[in-house]
C-alpha cells in the first residue's frame, strides 16, 4: 500500500517513473509462501533486475531510521506421538501406560533446557562468528532495544541464554519455542483420560549465522526428536513450512541510496539493525535472483504485531510513502 | 440397576427384603463427588448401617469372580502458568521472551521422569510396606493380568517403573499423569505464537499404601510445581476434586458373605485383588461411617470402560443379580 501510493505520487509529479518496476505481490507470507517459493525459483528471468526493496520491516522508535541488514529463518514443525491404540482411563492404567503427553513434555523439555539452550546436535556447529561491530552494539544496546522489549512484555527480566546478549538472543541466536499442544482433556473440570497421541507445533528460528539451509536443520531436528523420545512411543516429525535468513550486505548501491532516503525524511542516518523475524523471500531473491535486497520498513515496535489492536502509525505512513519515493528516485 | 434387580427379585420371591436396606444414589462420581461427600459428612446418623455395599467394580475375567480389597485415592488439579503480559510473535520475541507453554515441559518433566519416578519430596514418606502375600501375588501374576493390560493397550512392554511388578504398579504406586495441556495455537497449519498463560490438568491416584490423606498430598504436589517451575514464569496451582483411597480387611464377615454369594454363582472363590481406580465413596464410607466396605463387581477388561463402544455383558448382568441377592440373603 505505502509502496503503491509512493509509485502513485512519482507518477503524479513527474509524469514517469523514474525506472522500471516490477511489482511481486505475497499473500501467503503468514502461511509459509510456499506458491511465490515456486514462482521465483520457476521464473527467476522474468524477475531479473538490478535490486530488490521489501517494506516489511520495523524502526526500533518514531525518531529512528533503520535498514535491515539480517533477518533469521525458520522451520516450522508438527511433531506427533502415538502411545497405546486408544485412549485409556488413567485409574485402570495409570503406572504402565505410556501418556504422549507426558512424552511430549519430557522430549521439550529435552529439546531446550529451562535456561534457553537448545540441544541439537550439529546445530552449532558452523556457526559464524559474529563481527566485532555486532558484538559492540548487541552489547551496548545504544538504542536501549533491551528496556523497550521488557516493557512490551511487563516482565522484569528477559528470559532466554543468559551468556548472550538479549540482542543477540533475538537477532543472531536460535529460537526454538513450542506454540501448541493437542491430545487428551483441556475443557472445564476433569477428564482422567491418558490420550493414544498428542500432537505438538514447534518452530525453530534459524539466524543465517547458523550457516545451514532449513532443511538441514529440519534434519538434524528430526533426528534429535528421535533420540531424546522416551522408548514406550513412536515419533513422527512433520515439516509444515520452512524458510531461509539472510545476511545483506549495508554497502550495496542500493543500500546506500535507501540510506540517504531515510536521511532525508528524519534527518538522521539510519541505523543498521536485524530483526528476529522471517520473510522467506528476502533469502530467496538473494539465493536465486543474486541481487542486493534492501529491507526498509516503518512499522513501530508498540504496533501489536501479529497481536490484538495491531495498529499502523498515519505519521509513519507519510513518512515512508516520501521515503520510498525518495530511494527509487535516487535508485533511478 | 443391577442391585435395584436384586432387590425387586428377592421381594417378588420372597415378598419381603431378608434385611432392610439404605440407598444412596451417587450420580456425580465421574465429576469429584462433592454432594455426597458433603451429604455423608453432614449426615452420618441417617446412614448408620452394618455395612456397605457398592457394586462399581470389574473381574479379570469373565469366569473369575473377585472382591476389591484395594482403591486409589486421587488428587486431580489445574496448573496455571504466566509469562509475558500478552500473546507475543517468536520472531520478534523469540530469544528473550518467556514461554508458558515451555515452562510446562519443564514442570512436568521433572515431576515425572522418563522412567515414570514421580518425584514430589515427601510422597513416599509413610509408604506402607505390602505384604508377603501382596508381593507373592504382584510377582507371578497369576491371573495373567499383565498379559491382558499389554493386550488392551496394544502395546509390547507396559510403561513404568520397572522395577516394580506391573500390578504393583497399578494398584499400589501412585501415578502422575498430564491429562490435557491448553494455551497457544493447535490448529491446522501454523502459528508462531508464544502465549501469555498456558494450563495443564494434571492428576494423581494416590495408593492407600502412602498413608496420606489427599489435602496433605495436595500440599505435597503444589510445593513440588512451585519448586521446579522455572523462575521467568509464575505458577498457580488449582485444585479441581480429590478422593480418598481404601483398603478393606478380607476377614469381615459382609466380605465372607460376598466370598460365598461369588462362590454360589461362579463355582469358585473370588480373588481377592485391587483396583487402581477411585471411588471416594468408598472411602468415606469406612473414615465417616466406620464400616466395613463390600466392593464387588461384574464389569469386564474389554467394557471398555470410559471410551468409545463402552459396554456390559448381559450375562454378567444377570450373574451379577443372582450373586447380590445371595449375598443379602446371607447378610440378612
Amino acid at each position: 500500500m505505502l509502496v503503491f501510493k509512493a509509485l502513485e505520487s512519482l507518477m503524479t509529479v513527474n509524469g514517469a517513473l523514474p525506472l522500471n518496476v516490477k511489482v511481486l505481490i505475497e499473500g501467503e507470507e503468514e502461511h509459509g509462501g510456499e506458491s511465490i517459493e515456486h514462482y521465483v525459483k520457476t521464473y527467476p528471468e522474468r524477475l531479473r533486475c538490478d535490486a530488490a526493496f521489501i517494506c516489511d520491516t520495523h524502526m526500533p522508535a518514531k525518531d529512528i531510521p533503520a535498514l535491515i541488514y539480517g533477518l533469521r529463518g525458520i522451520i516450522y514443525t508438527e511433531v506427533e506421538v502415538h502411545g497405546a491404540r486408544r485412549d485409556l482411563h488413567s485409574g485402570t492404567y495409570g503406572g504402565v501406560a505410556p501418556n504422549p503427553l507426558h512424552a511430549l513434555t519430557i522430549i521439550i523439555s529435552r529439546l531446550k533446557d529451562a535456561d534457553g539452550h537448545i540441544h541439537i546436535p550439529g546445530l552449532y556447529d558452523k556457526m559464524r562468528k559474529s563481527t566485532k561491530t555486532e558484538e559492540d552494539f548487541w552489547q551496548q544496546d545504544p538504542l536501549h532495544i533491551n528496556e523497550a522489549l521488557r516493557e512490551e512484555m511487563g516482565v522484569k527480566q528477559l528470559s532466554g541464554e543468559a551468556e548472550y546478549p538479549p540482542l543477540e538472543r533475538i537477532w543472531a541466536r536460535p529460537t526454538l519455542e513450542v506454540h501448541g499442544i493437542a491430545g487428551g482433556f483441556t475443557g472445564e473440570g476433569a477428564k482422567t483420560v491418558i490420550p493414544a497421541v498428542a500432537t505438538a507445533k514447534i518452530s525453530l528460528r534459524l539466524p543465517p549465522d547458523l550457516q545451514l539451509q532449513p532443511n538441514e536443520i529440519f534434519t538434524l531436528f528430526e533426528r534429535a526428536v528421535k533420540a531424546v523420545a522416551p522408548a514406550d512411543v513412536t515419533v513422527t516429525v512433520r515439516k509444515i513450512h520452512a524458510g531461509d535468513g539472510v545476511l545483506v550486505s549495508p554497502d550495496s548501491p542500493p543500500m546506500l541510496a535507501a540510506t540517504a532516503a531515510l536521511k532525508e525524511t528524519y534527518g538522521k542516518d539510519p541505523v543498521l539493525i536485524r530483526e528476529g523475524g522471517s520473510i522467506p523471500i528476502a533469502a530467496l531473491f538473494d539465493e536465486i535472483l543474486h541481487i542486493p535486497v534492501v529491507l526498509m520498513g516503518f512499522g513501530l515496535p508498540d504496533d501489536n504485531l501479529h497481536a490484538p489492536n495491531e495498529k499502523y502509525s498515519l505519521d509513519q505512513f507519510f513518512k515512508g510513502i516520501r521515503t520510498v519515493a525518495s530511494f527509487l528516485s535516487k535508485m533511478g
